[in-house]
């Protein structure tokens, strides 16, 4: 690495969390690992630590989302911190403000930590390269780019069924082309030693690039999934019907939607996982997505602990034991 | 009994708050009772017991109602709970993600109530349902069907004027046909043992069910109105107008707006109340609405400290002395 | 002073904060004195101190304003404070609730104080007129007749770095017809003894009485801004521009637009303001707004300290040291 990493503090702790892309294996470990030391948190009476008391945390969204919102801020509350909601789409912008500007503002108030979600592939980053040195920044999703907190709550959630990633195959269904979550999962499967990753999708959702990314491509499903030990299905944004890129609903069920019975390709304990929000009986059928395998909201809580161990350690309160 | 109140726990407590119907006197008793001792923190100079600290409580309101939302979030956040403001009907569900969904997201994150407000009958039951043995459900007014928290918030404000129910005639003026207010009050009043209830309405606005519902109905303001302890007004809907239901707002008041001269004809020491927003000349007159006899301000009081209790029972919390 | 001034306590202290006009230098000078020793608190670790804990602080905002409304949700944060967001023209008024009647209910719930901000003149004042005794009512701006608390935070900055009113020379820049924030400007410099205050714009945008109001009129910029000490620039409102009030945007700057060459004719050492936020390339160039010479960041951040001196000393709860 000869460009410095700017996600990286300068002891090389966790300073902005951006993308998966330049973090070591063991940082990502680490992530893990605190993490694992915040699950217990949810299940307590007092649901709180006082990790990051005082500080203020804004959810800058500049596209809405009341799901992805709502974990950041019950994480933020859970740490003991103030949290700023913030729809940027009808506020500043709306009076002619530009986004540095308004960055800076909130900066003078002392914000310790944006938390950005935008249509922009690259805004995330752009606010953390613009961003005052008091100020970290977790990318909560950015145009295809990336959803980094999204692919490391799927890590967790691997992690605790599987153990260890060497030794696991594992497979990404649907609109990779769209997914900043695929390119993230992608990203953080790879660097933590996963033995194979398959893409299955139609070759109008895969994109041109995507032997370069370390994955193996497959168009068939029934022939993809076979043998592996995790299935993550892609959510299918409806709106790619109405373009030329798709059939109907009824004919992608019919070719990539997850059923018991494709299922039964897999590997007897192989689990489903999907970031949601599930799309029934167009990416997955019900049957599979309330059934034994799935894993789905286990992935919601895992989030809640994932992105408290981002946020603590991007804002140096480390849990005990955590960054090297 | 034979079927189990899907209201109570496992040893008799307050689970749920979802209608009125099934409750004990005596389990109402204790929330009047546990709301009693909360009646003081209000008047604190710290006004705020830890006793839900690190609880996060999720108002989930499907039916926009700025009004009702803020006394349940002063009422949790007095309790020194977490509070989440959904409005689901502009996220979620524009994203077409079922209301199951949206509520198994909510308990992976480890919400511990959902205080419901929904356009449909049945609402609030049917998430209670279905929610995860650890979650509480809180009805904060179903279509037509009921708002508990409301007639309790009613039924302390009346025990704190009259002192016992039994003895006590009380008369709900007004819209009873298409009110959850007065469904839910007329089941407590009775639960509570008071004398007399009446209803007082044009026919078109009592539903036909009235005589069922253990009342005396009166279709004349004055007649109905004589010598009672208690009365309420019932906030008329103006979209009522539109349909073929009702005259107009001056003729509605001609009839049945409650004037100084027409509470003459209640006792003396009558109090007059209303679920609040009022229309002022149109089912009450501002003089009434503001003079001496109108309690309307301390049932919005009273509201905190009801909600208050029926959060701390619920979640097990009780105050000193509350629920056997 | 033979009318009581409405914003003063029995005790002569701060209760409400509406406007500049009736405080006497001793009273602004408490408010900046108190604001001093609350600028640490944001650079602390733990940014709060528990002085309103307990207290319930409603943003009452009938004009919509994401960015001041942040800034006092942060100090009333860092006061500990439990804050209520209500945006009123998409609730109660909807339902044809009357102002009076929204406020009676909030002060029922023992909302503590009232944040307002409103588009018509006079709104601050007449909630304040009508608040019960135990509530607080502070303008976040009223129409086009005050922003108190902008106008402090500018004076807070001014004293950071002049040291004393005495002996400056301000002007202040733009549309000050239209302007709040221009004639709360002007009261506190000239309540605080500043030699001389003046204000430069065309002639239609500058009030008819400008010269009641304790001030020089210019018209022409760089005649005004000689030797001045303080630069406040205003925002342009661009729909002004649409009137018959103003020439094009591109022409509002050649003549009245703020550059480096034309601040070369203040004094060597003197600041440039603005309430932002900012117009580039309207009322301010960039390479102005972003210079050595600008404080418009400082004055966001001392804005924090300001409001939450504010918040304290009329909820009774002052710094040590602060009001006589």
């Amino acid at each position: 690495m000869s460009r410095p990493n700017i996600q990286l503090g300068r002891e090389g702790g966790l300073k902005h969390f951006l993308t998966i892309d330049g973090f070591s294996r063991s940082l990502l470990t680490d992530i893990l690992d605190t993490a694992e030391s915040f699950t217990g948190v949810s299940e307590r009476t007092v649901k709180k630590v006082p990790l990051l008391r005082g500080k203020v945390i804004c959810n800058l969204f500049f596209e809405n989302s009341t799901r992805t919102r709502t974990t950041f801020e019950v994480a933020a509350k859970r740490l003991s911190a103030d949290v700023l909601n913030l729809n940027i789409s009808t506020s500043a912008t709306a009076k002619g403000e530009s986004l540095l500007d308004t960055l800076r503002n909130l900066e003078a108030m002392h914000v310790d930590m944006f938390v950005v979600r935008h249509t922009d592939s690259g805004a995330a980053h752009f606010i953390a390269q613009h961003a005052d040195p008091h100020v970290s920044v977790i990318n909560a999703g950015d145009g295809r780019h990336a959803h980094p907190t999204q692919a490391m709550l799927d890590m967790f959630t691997i992690r605790r069924h599987k153990g260890e990633f060497t030794g696991l195959r594992v497979a990404i269904v649907g609109d990779v082309l769209h997914s900043r979550v695929a390119r993230s999962q992608i990203l953080a499967l790879n660097t933590l030693g996963t033995s194979e990753v398959r893409v299955i999708a139609p070759r109008t959702l895969l994109p041109a690039e995507v032997r370069t990314l370390g994955v193996h491509a497959f168009h068939d499903l029934e022939q993809g999934i076979r043998d592996v030990d995790v299935i993550i299905m892609l959510r299918l944004q409806k709106e790619r019907m109405r373009g030329a890129l798709l059939p109907s609903e009824h004919e992608y069920f019919q070719l990539y939607g997850l059923t018991e019975e494709r299922l039964g390709g897999a590997k007897a304990d192989a689990i489903v996982m999907h970031p949601g929000p599930i799309n029934r009986g167009v990416e997955i059928d019900s049957q599979v997505a309330d059934g034994p395998r799935s894993v789905i909201l286990q992935q919601v809580s895992f989030g809640i602990a994932v992105r408290m161990a981002v946020m603590s350690m991007a804002l140096g309160n480390q849990a005990q034991g955590a960054v090297r």
